[in-house]
């Protein structure tokens, strides 16, 4: 996979909640899991230790400020954060709030389902964005 | 859970690779996953946005140098990179060496088996202490 097939190169890969020069953190559109996020690179690097300390840091602080903005507004029982890349090798990071009630708790969101899982709401794009911002500056 | 029953708090966790006083990286002893590595912060706290930004550093510090170590010394064709602490909420990343021949590829390893895997050998506990120590200078 290259940069001209790769779906993270070509899309933006969901609703866009912020972005710099370096990455963006968009939402996941993924029904069970409202307030999933996912913080990308933007260039097509495959793995953390590709990038340099200063990139690293750069893409992690986004990372952590998603954690903190989803807490704050959401309130999960616990974060969950992971980069894998097998499908797609190109460098993103899931932030996922995680609920006692939802489809796979305690089991991580790729393993067995445990119930049908509690609906909620995630933050509005914009309301997200701002807390986000906040905790950058 | 708290600090009495928390299984990250009463036992190293796996064999000890190497150790500080922030945190240690142990051999996750999976046998499907030769090299499978566990960073773990040494208190008892469940969230990276718990930790200071100075914190943060250290632990992911370590966390790069395993990752980096990893990919020198097995030739992955990618690294698995995760933080749950849905099970036990005691801060601790996976970094997991990941072949398009091993039991889940290209699931991540907590998804649906693909295959029986293709048996590998981890690096000694010396061999891989002193790569990562030399990542840390």
């Amino acid at each position: 996979m290259d940069t001209r097939t790769c779906e993270l190169c070509l899309t933006t890969g969901g609703p866009l909640i912020l972005e710099d020069d370096k990455c963006r953190v968009i939402y996941d559109e993924n029904a069970d899991y409202p307030g999933f996020c996912r913080v990308i690179w933007r260039e097509h690097i495959a793995e953390m230790s590709d990038l340099s300390r200063q990139e690293r840091d750069h893409l992690m602080s986004l990372v952590w400020a998603t954690e903190s903005a989803l807490r704050e507004l959401m309130r999960p029982h616990k974060i969950n954060l992971a980069s894998f890349g097998n499908v797609v090798p190109h460098l993103h990071w899931h932030v996922i709030p995680r609920f006692v009630d939802d489809k796979h708790y305690p089991e991580p969101i790729w393993g067995t389902v445990q119930r049908k899982g509690v609906p909620r709401i995630a933050p509005s794009v914009e309301t997200l964005c701002f807390a986000i911002q906040e905790r950058l500056i």
